[in-house]
């Protein structure tokens, strides 16, 4: 069965005097396994994650990337999803064929067997292996890095319908509107935008401004990094690990774009502030 | 080095006419290692998790609670931090010394092995196997729902200076504040709040009432009807899965709590409308 991005349910629509029944649509959840396949060899489980039904090869191909798990075009045969045992095909489980051997990434066990040597910084040191600097990158203006908000708010489709969900959209540095990706997980949206980059051969996304609907966390500044793009924006607030990274990767970091104006954390190079 | 909830940084502040650089707070992100020990064993990495610092053991131990590693107060002997090679307390990793043997719970990647088996209604399964249904619970008032988010800003601390963390929140079927935790992942919030309420030997849950501070997806669902409380509330939306989950566990879901308003998503029951 395919799944849908939305969900219909009943409700109860309680206020303060009264409380009616009525019809509302949910965001979608579901759970996807992603698995990898390699020439003449079984199926491997690479992870199980919650999602929002949509994009879901963009959604394997980009988490796979973030992994360092694919680096490069070629590697890739072919996408699908699984087929059951009648012959239908699953929409729960998406394999990526490869056309040679791979290798299952950076643990994410990372440190486990360091002794006590986990820290913000051996979490970064663990990144750089995989991540090499971005590059210099566009200089974006300020009204244009102010008008981004509302160009992802007209542009979301499924968030009008639930205010139930996280987006990751790609700009250029003129502004216009690349990709727009929505799921339940804000790390899923911006994996689709990535996967979506891969399979249209436009990584590394070295003239990319991102913005992200929600918070800045440093797993976001971490995929952003491994798919090479300089300017990453949020809504609202970034963590402190975010903004660590952004600088040692040499990013530009911007959170709470609204209103007008924004703040900028890291990497101020990128922002022109006189137009 | 103890590490503190909250990072000074600087900032460029930048409006539609002016930037000026000032300082600013933002919500601390760290890595933490949960690992377990049994008597005479090596400790075992459990998981590595992205949080917020303070109430670490509690958050290590609602995460054990809610894999179902840990299921009595009797099977923990000790939390502490690791010590480093020079007998230094290490912040970043808590191990929960047991006093016996212990399972490491369902695993992550459920399904890896079941051909094309995966899909809510498997996860559901999994879980069921966990969760006895919650107990039938209090009835709570109209009133005292649509008064919670209040309740809840008032409480945080956090999030008064940096705008970016999730809060979970406990509260009494007549409203009084139990337990508020806060963190920049929505999960470790509840997980801070099992954590105590196990450590304070006061699971199940079963009069209590929780509100999180966003949207409400399937693993705080799952979480929640393992510590086996009754009834769930969020600020925004929930999910499909979740509300399929809080069906199946009997429990109470509400969504949107703002306004003076709300909308029931499963268990009506439990909501007093007259009063």
């Amino acid at each position: 069965m395919v799944r849908r991005p939305v969900t219909p349910v009943r409700v109860l629509d309680v206020d303060g005097t009264t409380a009616r029944e009525r019809p509302d649509r949910l965001v979608t959840e579901e759970p996807m396994e992603i698995r990898i396949q390699a020439p003449g060899a079984e199926p491997e489980s690479v992870a199980v994650t919650m999602r929002t039904p949509g994009n879901d090869f963009e959604l394997a191909v980009g988490f796979c990337v973030s992994e360092g798990i694919l680096t490069d075009g070629a590697q890739l045969a072919e996408v699908a999803y699984c087929l059951g045992e009648e012959g239908e095909q699953e929409f729960n489980i998406v394999t990526l064929r490869v056309r040679g051997p791979y290798a299952l990434g950076a643990p994410r066990h990372f440190g486990v067997n360091a002794s006590c040597g986990l820290c913000g910084k051996a979490t970064l040191d663990d990144l750089e292996v995989r991540c090499a600097p971005v590059a210099d990158g566009p200089v974006v203006s300020r009204s244009t890095i102010a008008s981004l908000p509302d160009r992802l708010r007209r542009a979301q489709r499924i968030f009008d319908e639930t205010g139930g969900l996280h987006a990751a959209a790609l700009f250029t540095p003129s502004d216009d509107l690349s990709v727009l990706r929505e799921d339940v997980g804000r790390h899923n949206a911006l994996d689709k935008v990535v996967g979506h980059a891969f399979l249209t051969g436009e990584l590394p996304l070295a003239d990319g401004v991102l913005l992200v609907s929600g918070r800045m966390s440093f797993e976001i500044v971490q995929k952003a990094a491994v798919a090479g793009i300089p300017i990453l924006c949020a809504v609202s607030a970034p963590s402190s690990l975010a903004v660590a990274a952004a600088e040692r990767f040499g990013q530009t970091l911007v959170g709470f774009v609204r209103g007008g104006g924004f703040n900028v954390y890291a990497g101020p190079q990128r922002v022109a502030l006189d137009r």
